[in-house]
């Protein structure tokens, strides 16, 4: 099989100027077929300030009202999306930006939980592999915003990791898939005060006893759970980085 | 050679939810290979006073601050873009939304123009056909936005006649192309208080006759002249008709 890049990347890297110039400058040039999956969190909180939009978050995850919904829909689709794709294409690389609902190819049911209403908010429910691959065939890269749709006509919001993740898994039937999360630290850290405490490989024995012993907490949590979903259905391995050192071979190898 | 539909529709249509499924319920029953092009001018001047955005007009032409232009790309690719699409996929309809920069399938150049400065304004300088039939060879519906780019990591804002007519004469090379603009009025009228007053049909002549005599004016202009200049690049019929009658054989027909 052909090897695939599938790279994540959220949180200040994509939302301000200078640090996403940098990046799109390092993730052009990857070698051969790749995709790429963004954030915006941080965007939609600041664009829901501006409009009057009351932003509850429950657990890290984004209660969606319908408003937020737009928000999101705005933020997400249009803003980050489209100012991915317009700057990769002035570096040659030939981006298109997908929402789930674009080519139907993430499709989501909305989240149903007892205790807490998110709202709009997704869980995955099928990824259409083959509708990626029929782009990547022609060289495009695919730019996935975190937006899932449920096939009755309702946008769905869903967190960038696991877009990723499945994503990924959707693709590892096809391709060998390198997954790598990218993000301000330089991997995950042993002591997140001391950005040189990268851990450079953990299996699933060593996050059940970091997170136990407090090492790995909060965000990193559900991002390690993804990665190890991913690697488990076919990715052939997940990488948590510094976003300017991704062509660098450093950081956090994830393995089983 | 294949024959293709290429909707243009704007206005009030898209933007109010009851008109917006009445609409895609319509071009969903179109038979065929079809292209969606939407406009959505009257949500984002909303949507800029809701965040304290001037709107400045000149000759019907949205001047677009670079504060605009995130308005634009948040509510043209973003909301408008996406809310069409999901509802498209609700109805079967394979949709993948596109802005100019989304496979680089429409360069612009921006606006230079020596009395006004239009800002982030696109001149069409190239339409990418073929991008477009590889999509459309894969029973995809290209939902196209009102935004291009300048290759150098500009999105700009471009009307979406124009954007219709545009990619309507690199689809003739191609397909039989139709080129149908619709919006809430039942064609082009004689008299613009008499909703039943339309013209059936409409060449060259006419329109010189019509523009002189008054009878023709305002924002029916360039988009007549846009249908001429479809026309003269090998687009074999342009359609000008209310939204809820294109399945209906109705509205102006414009020949050379």
């Amino acid at each position: 099989m052909e090897s695939l890049t599938l790279l994540k990347v959220g949180g200040k890297i994509v939302e301000e100027p200078d640090s996403l110039v940098r990046f799109l400058d390092d993730f052009a040039k990857i070698d051969g077929q790749k995709v790429l999956v963004h954030g915006g969190g941080r965007s939609a909180t600041k664009m829901a300030e501006r409009l009057g939009v009351e932003t509850q978050m429950v657990n890290g995850r984004r209660i969606t009202s319908a408003e937020m919904l737009q928000v999101v829909t705005m933020v997400y689709g249009g803003l980050v999306n489209k100012n991915v794709v317009v700057q990769l294409q002035s570096r040659g690389v030939d981006a298109l930006g997908l929402t789930g609902a674009d080519m139907n190819y993430m499709l989501a049911d909305k989240r149903k939980n007892a205790e807490i209403d998110y709202g709009f908010v997704g869980d995955v429910k099928k990824v259409d592999g083959e509708k990626l691959k029929s782009l990547i065939c022609q060289n495009i890269v695919p730019v996935l915003a975190p937006l899932t749709h449920d096939g009755q006509g309702n946008l769905l919001n869903t967190n960038a990791d696991t877009i990723a993740g499945e994503a990924a898994k959707a693709l590892a039937k096809l391709y060998d898939v390198t997954l790598v999360f990218c993000f301000e630290k330089k991997g995950v850290l042993r002591d997140e005060n001391d950005d040189d405490s990268v851990i450079p490989t953990i299996n699933k024995q060593d996050f059940d006893r970091y997170v136990e012993s407090g090492v790995i907490q909060g965000g990193m949590i559900p991002k390690l759970q993804n990665a190890f979903n991913a690697l488990e259905a076919g990715v052939k391995q997940v990488i948590i980085t510094k976003a300017d050192e991704i062509n660098k071979n450093s950081g956090t190898t994830i393995i089983l």
